[in-house]
């Protein structure tokens, strides 16, 4: 938990959010400023500033969070469709907030990746 | 393994690819169209169509991945600039090939996701 953390304020409940999905490790919510149809953000309650510093705690988390991403594309309707899965690290990625995330982007065709 | 897969082709040696990283689960290996400066793919030596798939074996192999991702960007210097991490899954996504791989992009700013 982190007290400027934006993410750590949504998940608290300080922030309001839509919840798609929450289970004990994450919850699933929408990105209030959405890249596609459907684009949902995977957000892990424990305050892990990026992949460099998951992988050096628990490596079954970033699991988690893909098959958390899936389940969520299951809820929407876009399994069938496709959806893509994408994680920002760092600057050149446009990484927002520092606490790990996943981006869930569908419900349209997706354009380039980069 | 898929006799059909040009992913298994690749992983087993039969069509020639330039490997950054390899461990017993993974190997990395340069995108041959790059859309990104460093554009990385992470392949599973198993073959597992998708992320649906994965989720019902083994969750810790996509953990396993992402993690394989991190590293890939830090053997090529990519890892504090910045790296966006990428699974495409069915249709709209632009997924090309139907066994699991995780995009690693990095070395120069990247655009938008979708």
């Amino acid at each position: 938990m982190a007290e400027q953390c934006v993410f750590c304020s949504i998940t608290r409940g300080e922030l309001p959010s839509e919840t798609v999905l929450r289970d004990p490790i994450a919850m699933v919510i929408r990105d209030i400023v959405p890249r596609a149809r459907t684009h949902l953000l995977v957000i892990p309650f424990e305050h892990v500033t990026g992949i460099e510093e998951a992988h050096e705690f628990e490596r079954l988390l970033l699991g988690h969070l893909v098959v958390m991403a899936a389940r969520a594309a299951s809820a929407e309707g876009i399994d069938e469709s496709g959806y893509r899965v994408v994680v920002n690290q760092g600057p050149d990625s446009g990484q927002e907030v520092d606490h790990l995330h996943v981006h869930v982007l569908g419900g349209n065709r997706l354009g380039a990746m980069g």
